[in-house]
């Protein structure tokens, strides 16, 4: 107990431990306003992490940012007939603008005076907001593309909610952009997809699927979506980025035409495509441990923890000179080309035990100890947060020797995370075998199996199962998993395997 | 007319000229929500320059960022006695949670059987859902003090809007912090006060007056407020930032009490800190001419413009690689630590007259021209936007003495606007002087005058001219302001001058 600091272990119940690690990592809190949470500082530096990286891919992919009003008018759902069925139940509706006084005592109350004409609706997505805008600003080729980001906040009243995965409000980016052709259009999503990929591979260590969702998967308005899908550690599935082709739906709801190279009056296309703080939840349930948490170092809010190590005050303070020096060493030399993100953890009540457990629970990627015999002996004992190896090196180098530390663990956690994803796909082909495998509450990894491509089916394996199309991967996992077979619920004929699972 | 692209002259009508260039700069849009803007890329941009430089002063003075709930449950506005007179009146109030089809025929209404329980409130500001936490986080001394900073939207049921200096919606950043004693409560408020005049200075090129609020101005909830007052070519001021220390207000709304070093209960001290988007319309307001927009060099969207020229198609596409590589020497050489922000307009329909406009119009604030003459002749076109001087230089050194030409225009706004200030502060001590001054629709200045320090005279002024007090300055204007007198509308004993202003 006192060694994990109260961290439920995953094995006794891993929805437990994520609620643990979230709240004694200070990630996030719960607030009291239902399904809403408090991002801590140790949480939101990930996300500050994730949004400079990401900002700089939307970015050198000729993206630019903006922002559109947080509310919509209730009208400009019901515009588009499928976005209307999929966004406008749930949702968090503003119906006045005063609050008074109570009259019979303390507090205040809804002004009933001060009732709008029209009920405003919280974001849930910006789709048919940003479309309204675009009417005004497209009028011919010369207004195309428009490629626009959006940094915002955004609000679905969901009614089982947990922290990051899936909560009420939460903070995401929403690219909307509005091309000439289908073909450019198609273009955008495919490539907006492939960023998703890159960010979660190259920065998260997550080694997602990457596909296409069936239709009764796709998002509520397109004509086709695109995701990333990544594994945790207890066999569930995260769809952590999505990339949609919106064809002309949103242009015909919203009625924006173009005047053609040709001269002709012509719809436009778009896309749009989002990832969320979910992606912190997903970083969390992909990689950390029973010890707190473990964040890929280009992600993490503290890379490297120094802890100057002393018998008494005087000895530790000894130390200092060295820790600070090594510190600025780090900052200047820099990882991956941004200042090393370190910490001298000069707390003077606090033992070095528990500054260990500390930094372990926060998620520092390495802590170094530095105590006056090392010193004297010229090294510096280094552990990394991933594998708890610890390892005696000079402190001459000591700067470079943790950046080599730093790029391994990088390397390690999508391998692992690779591995996981290698060691948990199975290719099934009787309903009984599907069927038992996904029975239970847990998960179950990525399964292969052939489907006739019907909805009702998709449905029917869904009810019996819990599992669902996860996607329709564009690289198969094996060559063969592209050959036509049997649809594992049906026995109707089969294209190629989809990719089944239990998803968060 | 064709020559300024439409935009109204100052001259003519201040506030048509502003509609008009927020809107041909592209900078924000009106939306269909009351209130509500788009912020256009071409505004976005000078956002993000702005929340970066001011995130890294935030940081390097030892803030972190957090994110908390855009709702607020309506009992807790009301649990400060100040702040909800100040806040609970005009806001957006979320009633409902769902929106079913409409039983009569097409679109959506609400859903009766969702009403919530409790009302929420869009925040207006974060000061009592961030206490609601800190009332969690905090236990003793060890535990401050707290120096949490939020980027958020807020949204504030205004009746008279106007894009960028008043919305209903705006984006801001509010510091919450929370410390063990008054005296670095007050060190805390003085700090990001002279963080904002520093960034006013430095980086809008605005010449502010810092200061601190009268009782009848400061924040709803605060003990007393610190401030930056600007001053718009037009003569009024604008109240640009605002650093407030809240006493043990909102600790004991709160019920947040710390177990001190001594080992007794005491309730925390707090402050809170803020800017907006409002930022960006007194940019405009300070610095922006008939043309089109201005703005110092490190916070453009585009720091430099170059337009290549040519008689056709092909002899302007020659002057394209010399065009490029002197983009890229800008983008490595840098302006203040920062790649140049810059442009090459190869648009191929329009004119090199229509670019020279359209830039001047978007704010580049250096404008290149680059011909095939001048490039036989081994020398390049260079305009100013903010002097719209033009001089030729030659191509060797172009990149550095383009930078010059940047450092040279930050400093000039920032000396142009002190000027303006300079020329614009009067002392007046005879209420007919004082009545005579602020005559008129349009903005008068700062007025230096003797207050008698009473609400009550404070609001005669205010009713009488339209004037009100801007700020009780930190640093006179001039040695004998801080001379006492006799209040300029009561004649009553003044300690010393304070300013009053025509505000937006």
């Amino acid at each position: 107990m006192s060694k994990n600091l109260g961290l439920t272990p995953r094995s006794e119940s891993y929805s437990e431990w994520y609620n643990d690690l979230i709240q004694k990592a200070e990630l996030a809190d719960y607030s009291p306003v239902r399904g809403c949470m408090v991002i801590r500082p140790n949480g939101y530096a990930i996300w500050e992490n994730m949004q400079r990286h990401l900002d700089d891919m939307f970015k050198a992919t000729g993206h630019v940012n903006a922002y559109f009003p947080l509310l919509i008018p209730k009208s400009f759902l019901s515009r588009e007939a499928e976005h209307v069925e999929g966004f406008a139940k749930e949702c968090a509706i503003v119906t006045h603008h005063r609050l008074m006084n109570d009259p019979d005592g303390k507090g205040v109350v809804v002004d009933p005076e001060a009732k709008l004409e029209e009920e405003l609706v919280i974001r849930p997505t910006s789709e048919t907001i940003i479309w309204h805008s675009y009417a005004k600003w497209i009028q011919s080729y010369r207004d195309l593309p428009i490629l626009i980001n959006q940094w915002a906040n955004v609000m679905r009243w969901e009614l089982r909610t947990r922290l990051f995965l899936r909560t009420a409000e939460f903070l995401w980016q929403e690219g909307h952009t509005a091309h000439a052709t289908w073909e450019e259009a198609e273009a955008e999503t495919m490539q907006m997809v492939r960023v998703y990929q890159k960010f979660a591979e190259e920065f998260m260590g997550v080694a997602v699927l990457v596909g296409k969702k069936s239709e009764g998967e796709k998002f509520a308005g397109a004509d086709h979506t695109y995701c990333i899908e990544a594994l945790t550690q207890d066999l569930r599935c995260v769809q952590a980025g999505t990339s949609h082709h919106l064809g002309q739906n949103f242009a015909k709801a919203f009625d924006v035409q173009f005047q053609s190279q040709e001269g002709k009056l012509e719809y436009v296309y778009a896309t749009s495509w989002g990832v969320s703080t979910r992606l912190i939840g997903t970083l969390v349930m992909a990689h950390s441990d029973d010890k707190g948490l473990v964040v890929p170092p280009r992600l993490a809010a503290t890379q490297v923890a120094i802890v100057p190590i002393g018998r008494d005050d005087a000895a530790r303070a000894a130390t200092y000179p060295v820790s600070e020096q090594l510190a600025e060493e780090l900052r200047e030399l820099g990882y991956r080309g941004l200042p090393v993100r370190v910490r001298v953890d000069k707390r003077e009540k606090e033992t070095p035990g528990f500054k260990f457990n500390d930094w372990e629970m926060k998620g520092a990627c390495i802590r170094v100890e530095v105590g006056p015999r090392d010193l004297e002996a010229g090294q510096l004992i280094v552990a990394r947060r991933d594998t708890g190896e610890k390892v005696t090196i000079p402190l001459a180098g000591a700067a470079q020797a943790i950046l080599e530390q730093l790029e391994a663990m990088q390397t390690a956690l999508l391998e692992k995370n690779r591995a996981l994803r290698e060691a948990n796909t199975h290719r099934l082909d009787r309903w009984e075998d599907f069927v038992r495998h996904f029975e239970g509450e847990g998960g179950a990894g990525f399964v292969l199996a052939h489907w006739d491509g019907t909805s009702e089916t998709e449905s029917k394996i869904s009810e019996a199962t819990k599992a669902t199309i996860r996607c329709i991967p564009f690289e198969p996992l094996h060559p063969d998993d592209e050959l036509p077979g049997r649809c594992v619920f049906s026995g109707e004929p089969s294209a190629r395997r989809v990719v089944f699972a239990k998803a968060y």
